[in-house]
């Protein structure tokens, strides 16, 4: 069996994780960078190389390059906080898209085969439904714009240098080593740290909007194999679940899961798409083994067992907000206890 | 008259200082903000307050929009060297869009009115003629990706903020204050630049590719009015001529408007867009009074005798070169000068 060293960023955060896992599991030698802003060190999977460190730093990433001389780069560093990243706009530009450049000219420079980039369906923006990835995206955010620059620079650098690329866009993705203390993304998370703290679920608006909630284990293998399969390369994939399902819908599915209720608090609508779900036949049709997606009640009563077991996570609001106006005021509140 | 404060990054470079300039003669208190690393301190009009300074250093820009309130921002600093950003990413993102970023948020935080971006004719790709504003850019390299995701970012500071923007798309802007010794962008000066050392003009590959080249009293008047045009606010603006004209055939009007012949040598073609020409029928609609074009042999005129009034500047080779691969041989012979 081969031992292609691959690189891995975030390797240590949720989806990160898991791609690093079946990675190991297929042969390959991985590395794993991560700053820990977001994952956890108990998070990177045995039989991969841990290293602590920012993706976006050219030195440090230079050196991994020099030393192990990667064959394929998978990039899922990034800080995925959609609605945050109006009121965070010049972090959101440095972490998700000049440490993707960071890491794109070390796979140029060093001739990497694949450079394979976890984008997000917040490229789409509002009112491109289904999204399909036939669609020109239209993102509307920091967050979204952040990811399809990425995108485009991607292919940038295949027409100019050659480097094969592959896109996933994940989309409201949930299981085990999610971060259960991250007050701002990822619903799931954030109610069964609430129920295991005895708190209210907190839900923006009416709780009429929809997502489309995709189970890890739908995500990361795809993620893992892209690399072996030639006719992913330059491609687009969503991936992820096809249903959607009203949040108000997932948070009675949540407390069920996790075996207790707690009241629902309805907070001031934020400005968010309202409705999500995306088409999935390229993903079936370049990765037919995928099988069926894991339905939600299984997903999240695996995953309710495992958050059990770490137990809740405290908060941690994020530290440099750059514009406090319009700020949703549950957030605001976090930046005063901080 | 008012004397609004206005800010005008970029404003010591070319497009800059003639913007500020009518902006001072149309009664606004204009102050610039410029880094010299392409412009000139004589560049910046009297009557206009001189910063030395990044555009992108938050702490600069958030004093400044602390001291003068500004009520509308201009941002022009960019560093525009559309081929030569595929191998400068890092560095063409950090300084085209991380500091417009640092300007958006100040923007915001100090709710500033009109926020006015130069974007280019970049963010359209190739095969998208004649460039139009209804057209779903698709830039193709990291400095019109760069330009697009600013362009996107805007429009979500609007939808979140309330922040108006206007956005001009000018193309192949040539005159007066050009940076004549940049030996990697803007082909008038770089012509005019040899032909006072009396060295043969280079061209990449044969010359047959097409620009409409513009002449800066076309685009600068129509920049600083529209602060004051409400139609304008939200929208997109091609700005420049409609006549494309090839490189080859530039490169005669241009020894002609010098009065000196010199040798052409063709250096092998660089990976770029083979024509160039965008509609202007939204500007001409939105600002009626712009008028005909400066037509290209005029313009050249005016421009030669400005030139060889300054004379030859000496070309200050890009120092952070961070990916040599592919780099058109003529620039990497600059790389071992410096």
């Amino acid at each position: 069996m081969s031992r292609e060293a691959v690189l891995v960023t975030g390797g240590a955060g949720f989806i990160g994780s898991h791609v690093a896992r079946h990675l190991v599991e297929r042969g390959y030698g991985v590395v794993v960078v991560d700053d820990l802003s977001g994952g956890f060190v108990e998070n990177v999977p045995a039989g991969a190389e841990f290293v602590a460190g920012d993706a976006g730093d050219v030195g440090l990433i230079e050196g991994l390059f020099e030393r192990h001389r990667f064959r394929h780069v998978f990039h899922l560093a990034a800080y995925a906080a959609e609605g945050l990243s109006h009121f965070i706009r010049g972090f959101n530009y440095r972490n998700n898209l000049l440490a993707s450049v960071t890491l794109i000219n070390a796979a140029v420079r060093h001739q990497a085969a694949t450079f394979v980039f976890t984008s997000s369906i917040a490229v789409y923006g509002r009112n491109q439904l289904p999204m399909s990835e036939d669609l020109v995206p239209a993102p509307e955010d920091p967050y979204g714009i952040s990811k399809y620059a990425v995108e485009l620079d991607l292919r940038a650098a295949h027409e100019m240098f050659g480097l094969d690329w592959v896109v996933f866009r994940p989309h409201n993705v949930y299981g085990v080593n999610q971060n259960l203390g991250d007050p701002y993304r990822n619903v799931i998370g954030i109610f069964m740290n609430q129920i295991m703290q005895g708190k209210p679920l907190t839900i923006f608006g009416d709780g009429t909007q929809t997502r489309a909630f995709s189970h890890i284990d739908d995500v990361a293998p795809v993620i893992a194999r892209s690399i072996e399969v030639p006719a992913a390369a330059g491609k687009v994939f969503n991936v992820g679940a096809d249903q959607p399902v009203s949040v108000g819908d997932l948070a009675r599915a949540v407390m069920r899961a996790m075996g207790k209720e707690v009241p629902v608090t309805h907070l001031p609508a934020r400005n968010e798409v309202v409705h999500a779900y995306a088409t999935h036949a390229r993903v079936r049709e370049v990765f037919p083994e995928a099988g069926a997606p894991v339905p939600l009640e299984r997903g999240l009563a695996g995953m309710a067992a495992w958050a059990w077991k770490v137990g809740a996570r405290q908060g941690k609001p994020f530290a440099g907000v750059e514009v406090e106006r319009n700020l949703p005021p549950s957030w605001k509140a976090l930046l005063t206890r901080s």
